[in-house]
């Protein structure tokens, strides 16, 4: 009622109506919306039940994404989030597994705690036991005990420590083994193996799976994964187990983030999983194929993670391109005294800050799909393996799995670090109304930051792919074959030399940039291994080198890939103009600009082509663009509960919702703060010399001075 | 106590101890740290004054920093804030105005809403009444209602609104002349002209300075200011003012922003401030020299906040390499298998993540000296003239106020994004522990991000300065004097052209690469000019170029300034070596790697010395620098309050004083949440078959079949 008196007490008479705006942008549309959204989720099945997911959660009362949750404090998300799991739980009682890790991907963007935090148990926890357990051990934790369906028992994932994180072969708590009773024993040495940042624990958790080191009769075999319970049914903590709240976090507040110490807690022996490592009663140790193995969990999280990069970047990259329709400011250099003030959107340098990051969401789209999907046949292969004990089967599986660490390596590091960035850049580019809350950044940036260090730090990744891709040089100029991906280094010689591959009338053929980054990427790989010999074999000196040839990879991939559903899709006479124009714009900013000192100094590219490309071309791709970029953001089809800002509504109407969801969650018929007396009487306070006594006066200091 | 039994309840054997390895780093201190920050500080003085400062401040019971602050809640942060401003006004009135300065200069750093909400009285608000206020407006304001000394009244600053940031020229709320009652009517004439962001408007100002356009007798005068009295001395609103609260922001959550409408309210006609702008009786104006006079409040700002990145990078990236000290993760490539993990700072991926942002910061706090005392004498001549009723002085500081407004645009845009950089970098660089709230990185990142928009949006800044450079350019190819900074313009003949000026030779002379600096800036100015022409003058379309521009100019004054203040100091043996090393790091990383687009495609550094400087050199320069890194952060003389990040403080035992800190925050013996019984609840719940009333079983089927 007094927002309506509010907005209603002051004349309308020439104010903006950026409504009217984004209606005009919509009439432009050259294609059709619903196809375009198909081509982004994969096929139109995915599509439609993506769009169920999200009407179903819309309108739940308690599930649904709202303004309000941005003036939350910690302890009411937590105690939200809490009930938000509760609610989901009623949905995976019957749902298939499938269908729940889609619909917990939507949940990603609008509810990031709440998806974590119900993550670690289904994801971390579930997977760690899926991966590592032996199918008993899956079957008794996952569906005897009904964990699968948040029911009984509520898990955590007990790996990090507060002195390993990304070393996780040295983590220091111990599992050691006592014959005599059949049983583990359970023990943090000392306060740096403290196990933290475990989510889930400081108030969720019943259980924990415990990455500790197998100790038997005094060998060390290195880091096992066991089931420890942590709270008994009645939730109080088991005898032994110290846990505590780490407390206020950058983002993700409503996950309870715990730390827990063992002090020689015992737990039965076949609550350690073995799936691959096995420890008999007498002591006998069966160690696992690959270690690596034991972290298949976390492999899963990174493929998660370039979903969560296409996701987030189009809800961001929607928010600010509908305020930049709709916002006004000062007027085009070449515009009228007479025209109106000038749409942002309309601005070159506005167009340029924002839509490659559009054009980098589509080529996510592609790459998060074909990721995916081979990750899920790959976890195939090793479970196929394991149930029918195909030796040959399960080395096939590893060789994939090994390569998918590569491949996801080098795109989870990647597609965080750019979507990181280009959720501030959004929120730069809606100036001071991006710094309000309601205007989404805030929350999306502190959420999503973690994700950059998290189930493996961006720049170790980085360097641990490096490393194999020069390995896998050295092999190919050694004479082994070059495969997949990488099949192009089998021409390595002929990419060699300083010949430039890129002309300015190449820019307009992102095959030709692709052929670009695969020159691009020999000469860098030849330039490192040149240095490497210089400093002896020090991969550690070529490091931050290795991360750049990470990135080189991933924009590879993904253009690949991207170009690659282009063609594919090339009976849809509508939508190629307008994605061959994004694949162009991805390849001439993201991918030349933003390495062009790398491909500049390997003479990959003419100075010509790369002067004309910074100074002219993408301007002029992004003018080409400009039409379509409302229909490319509508054809993500977030819906407002999804979008959760209201500069980034749908109709656009971005002074009024702003407003609205102001004036709603902070009411003002109250004029005064709480702690007002304390600021009044600060402001009515006794004049300096009284509040002295007059000590300091002239009278005073006669008297005294007598 | 609890703690302590925690703590003491694990063993200490074999557990990490990086108090060692940060008096390690201290013993190879091979340059006077006093020195050093007296170099830093500007002079033995200002670093003794700063000094005294802190250390007033962090024994002050109210006004001092917390970890406790990370866990405070919006209404908690106000209400402190409130709480530190009445204490520090008991210091404004017994300090001058220098003095005043320089320790709300400190309280920025480790208080930033604090800093900012007594900011907005102290220098928007009274900065304003100051800039555009007669001397007697002024006496009146600030000393006999004694505003100056936060007494009495409370200031806001009215100048954006909800549809108008950066174009103040458009702003739209009316100050219309009622030639009759000799007043002001001050209206907000529909939803867009809402004063929004105001801060210290929701509940603390009694008063505001208005930016509106001026209206008399029909005619519009563009936007002038005026005081606005909001609240009456019982501190409730005045007639016709309404207020409310803009509610939740990404950082800075101690102000309290707010909105303004103005309905028709009246102020008598010498609130307008009248420096430079009058309105007689009779409604005759008379206008001002130059509109942008009326913004030199805003000006201020900017040079505070060059100073700004000067001392936050200084924090974080203490923070950062104490911890890369401290912390040791896997082994080095070339380090023995016995060997202990290696620090973080012995990885050179590491040293070249931080190092250079330290030599950054070097860079920053010269720049900011020159450019703080560049601005006191500007508005000194300003003064002067006014007073003195000068016409040619007051001319003088015109032109000053303008170039002025040309070197801190440069500055303040550059440097507050490479700051925002450091301090999310800073943040990486320490892994998981950087996302908590205690590492600080987290709030400052989300109070420091709003300097990049405010007080001049960055972009808007960097294109105006671009535009400017450009028009200098070709004024001087069309024979005017190159002056000042841009006195090598003057040589513009020599350095056009594709000729290199940067061999590899040359990487390690950093005068070099200045002149490198200069060429690529003269270079670029000529390409832009190039394709303005081919675009008809369109400024708009080359807006990314004059972005760069100006970041370049930003960089060839700190490097410049840092270079002629190394030469002043060239007695100081001691403090030379290593500071010139910083220099060459600056010019080789942050300069040259960070444009390397720009000094390749104008072929002003080779190839050859670009592949040596991005693969060999940057991380030589680093190594060398490397044994330097604790003296050189510990020259800050930051103490552990400012600090206010257990893993950065001072005797580095990050692990002991994080776990203190999280234990303290966070106490624990209460181990269930507040909402477990929801919990619990959920966990327990009735099988699926029975809250379904096993109406889907079997049973029922048949039944309902039959």
């Amino acid at each position: 009622m007094s927002i309506a008196k509010v907005t209603s007490s002051v004349t309308y008479s020439g104010a903006p109506d950026p409504r009217l705006s984004i209606v005009k942008e919509r009439n432009l549309a050259q294609f059709d919306l619903d196809q375009m959204n198909y081509f982004l989720e994969g096929s139109k099945k995915r599509a439609l039940e993506t769009r169920k997911f999200i009407g179903q959660m819309e309108r739940d009362p308690i599930l649904a994404a709202s303004p309000k949750d941005y003036d939350a404090t910690k302890a009411e998300h937590r105690e939200i989030t809490i009930q938000k799991i509760d609610r989901l739980s009623r949905y995976i009682e019957v749902e298939t597994f499938d269908e729940l890790e889609r619909r917990l991907s939507i949940v990603s963007v609008f509810d990031p705690s709440f998806h974590t935090r119900l993550g670690v148990h289904l994801g971390l926890f579930l997977g760690c036991i899926r991966g590592n357990g032996s199918p008993s051990q899956m079957q008794y934790w996952l569906l005897r005990k009904e964990s699968a369906y948040v029911k009984n028992l509520y898990g955590c994932f007990g790996m990090t420590e507060l002195a390993h994180g990304s070393n996780v072969a040295g983590l220091e708590t111990t599992a050691t083994f006592d014959e005599e009773n059949d049983e583990f024993i359970i023990n943090t040495p000392h306060l740096g193996a403290t196990k933290w940042w475990i989510g889930g624990a400081a108030h969720s958790a019943t259980h924990c799976t415990v990455y500790a080191r197998l100790i038997v009769k005094g060998k060390d075999y290195g880091v096992k994964t066991f089931v420890v319970p942590l709270r008994d049914a009645d939730h109080n903590l088991m005898p032994g187990v110290s846990i505590g709240d780490i407390g206020s976090k950058m983002g993700r507040d409503g996950i309870d983030n715990g730390w827990i110490q063992f002090s020689q807690v015992r737990i039965p022996r076949f609550f350690m999983l073995q799936k691959y490592c096995k420890v008999s009663a007498d002591g006998d140790v069966t160690e696992p194929p690959l270690n690596q193995l034991s972290y298949s969990a976390l492999l899963l999280g990174r493929v998660v993670m370039v979903k969560d990069a296409f996701r987030w970047s189009a809800r961001v990259v929607t928010i600010a391109l509908r305020y930049a329709v709709g916002r006004r400011q000062f007027r085009a250099a070449l515009a009228k005294e007479s025209d109106p003030e000038t749409q942002l959107l309309d601005y070159p340098l506005h167009q340029r800050r924002l839509i490659p990051l559009l054009a980098l969401t589509y080529a996510f789209s592609n790459g998060a799909n074909v990721l995916a999907e081979t990750s899920s046949s790959t976890m195939d292969t090793l479970d196929l393996a394991v149930a029918a004990d195909d030796k040959a089967l399960l080395e096939e599986g590893v060789e994939k799995m090994k390569s998918l660490f590569v491949a996801s390596g080098s795109l989870k590091s990647t597609c965080t670090w750019l979507t990181l960035n280009t959720i501030d850049q959004c929120r730069q580019a809606c100036g001071g109304h991006g710094y309000s809350s309601y205007a989404g950044f805030g929350k999306a940036f502190n959420d999503f930051a973690v994700q950059c260090t998290w189930e493996g730090d961006n720049n170790i990744l980085g360097m641990s792919v490096g490393k194999q891709l020069l390995k896998k040089f050295a092999a190919v100029k050694k004479g082994e074959e070059a495969t997949g991906i990488l099949s192009f280094m089998a021409d390595y010689k002929r990419l060699l030399g300083t010949k430039p591959v890129l002309e300015k009338g190449d820019l307009k053929h992102p095959r030709k940039i692709l052929a670009a980054v695969e020159t691009a990427l020999v000469r860098a790989c030849a330039r490192a291994d040149e240095v490497l010999e210089l400093k002896k074999g020090d991969t550690d000196f070529i490091g931050a080198d290795l991360v750049t040839l990470s990135k080189l990879l991933a924009h590879f991939f993904l253009l690949k890939a991207f170009l690659d559903k282009i063609e594919a899709t090339k009976d849809q006479k509508d939508l190629v103009p307008v994605l061959d124009l994004l694949a162009q714009l991805y390849g001439a900013s993201i991918i030349l600009e933003g390495f062009s000192g790398v491909f500049l100094t390997y003479s990959v590219a003419t100075t010509e082509a790369m002067a004309h490309n910074s100074t002219e071309h993408i301007a002029e791709l992004c003018a080409e663009l400009r039409p379509h970029v409302i229909p490319l953001t509508d054809s993500f089809m977030m819906s407002d509960m999804m979008i959760n800002a209201p500069i980034g509504y749908y109709d656009g109407d971005i002074y009024e919702n702003y407003f609205r969801t102001v004036t709603t969650n902070n009411p003002s018929r109250q004029t005064k703060a709480p702690y007002s007396a304390a600021l009044e009487a600060m402001l009515n306070r006794k004049s300096l010399e009284e509040r002295q006594r007059f000590e300091r006066e002239d009278e005073a200091a006669e008297v005294l001075s007598e």
